[in-house]
């Protein structure tokens, strides 16, 4: 089979055999955002000599924007409740082959606001088999920080954080970045312990940010360091507030899943926080398309024709 | 006199007659970005008619990348350290006249990290002798809100929150823009109560700012009204953190400096969360270069000549 990880700006491909193993990867900037009016085109060029039957597809190519949209399921959801969800497309230009898109999921009870995931909850699939006994919270940081609460084995909780994306733009478009190299270079760890220890005293967000500033301008912090000083303040904000703190009770650990970068800055900074964390890597998502195809036609009396 | 407030990216001239009353007003864009290497044929052409010997500009038109950088006075300081900070310049063209700058202000002891003020400490000049007796907490709302904090006249702390450019760039780059309509529109003060009463759940500012677009998305929130939730938001995450709830004891009222618009949102706010306001002027500026220059002559035994 062909487990396509189709992102608003990036597209990842995988071809499995049999038992889930991947054979050949693929990566392009091919994202939503990219391939509107023109998925199919995308995806023929992207599988390009891949002759296999079945492609199932995952990520906001599933969301509206996207190719076809799939309503959300609502949490809870484990396995059964994601390969049920699956919804086979027809389009042009792909006979003898079964398409299929996943649907995101949504979470309506925790809080006051809706959350939601599109692509995250496929990855999820792939550890939520190891994760079928007790209470677990898991983080995949990024643009949007996903924070989610799994109970024997199914998606309990959304919690999302606008941490990655705040900080891009803080960096290219606010009175912050124009202090601060136009590349981001070497991270500096000191710096960011600095802005993660920053996080936890009084003031609030909004006064920390344009302390960013000043640190600068008083060369607390060399303006080399202030993109590394502002990641650890923003992440020091995002974990703070998060179920890793508030959960009652505490979790033991968090699960990472993410880019080495990134969880290599999540892990610390939880660490020094006292919380354990397991790391996960990122192209889960592969091994969670797998596990739902094999939970869908092993379930289905009559597996669906192609 | 002639009264100048030389600002980021406005500029305010206001000529003043010898009680300080303002005879006359003009204003232009050519904030200290759009003036630099031409700071003194700009000041020409915005006092053009005007022959009034004494010029008195405050503002970041004293910063740094300003016309001359005048070095921050430390606070705690008032009226007499303010009038004693006023450095005179010498630029060519103004033969027969005195200009002087105001210094800013900078806080290195109420935090762990400085903050600082240039041109709000002549607006405060303006209030402070109403302020003489007790302590006192000022809001002046804008691109970087300034929360002082004033006893027996004088400034003693400055906390700086970065709401305003937040909202900006929010609005203009990020994800959650994409929902709204180009322009802010009319203020929804259904949705911006919604927004404030958001900010006080769990969960944090960068969940709460992607639950922005969930609010959006899944319709709790017209997409014309989402500005308006997001002003609420981001206000009701600065009043929170600010000194109007961690200062003890907790201030009776709040004096807000600032124009009508943003005046109404804060008042409102403040109210709403049960703390007094009490609302003054945006034009302050005027009043307080004049109450400077007139202390700095009554206390010198010979007046600087012109």
């Amino acid at each position: 089979m062909i487990a396509v990880d189709w992102g608003t700006s990036s597209l990842r491909l995988y071809r499995l055999d049999v038992a889930g193993m991947v054979l050949e990867r693929r990566r392009s900037d091919d994202g939503v955002l990219a391939s509107v009016g023109r998925f199919g085109e995308v995806l023929a060029r992207g599988i390009d000599g891949w002759d296999d039957a079945v492609i199932i597809l995952c990520g906001m190519v599933g969301g509206r924007g996207g190719w076809q949209e799939v309503p959300y399921l609502d949490c809870p959801a484990g396995i059964a409740e994601l390969a049920d969800g699956m919804q086979r497309i027809h389009p042009p230009g792909f006979d003898g082959r079964a398409l299929w898109l996943m649907p995101g999921l949504r979470d309506l009870m925790s809080d006051s606001v809706p959350d939601v995931m599109r692509g995250e909850e496929t990855q999820l699939a792939a550890l939520l088999g190891n994760l079928a006994v007790g209470s677990h919270l898991v983080c995949l940081p990024g643009t949007h920080s996903k924070w989610v609460g799994v109970r024997d084995g199914r998606i309990q909780r959304i919690a999302t954080a606008m941490t990655g994306e705040l900080y891009a733009v803080l960096r290219q478009h606010s009175i912050l970045g124009r202090l601060m190299p136009v590349e981001d270079g070497r991270f500096d760890a000191f710096a960011f312990d600095t802005g993660l220890r920053r996080s936890e005293q009084a003031g609030g967000m909004l006064h920390h940010l344009f302390g960013v500033r000043t640190a600068g301008l008083f060369q607390q912090v060399a303006e080399a360091a202030l993109p590394s000083y502002l990641s650890g303040l923003l992440i020091g904000h995002e974990l703070r507030a998060s179920g890793a703190f508030s959960q009652k009770p505490r979790p033991a650990q968090v699960h990472l899943v993410g880019n080495d970068r990134l969880l290599a800055s999540y892990a610390h900074a939880l660490t020094s926080l006292g919380i354990g964390v397991q790391r996960h890597p990122e192209d889960l998502a592969a091994h969670g398309l797998y596990a739902l195809w094999s939970r869908r036609t092993a379930t289905r009396s009559i597996p669906e024709s192609v």
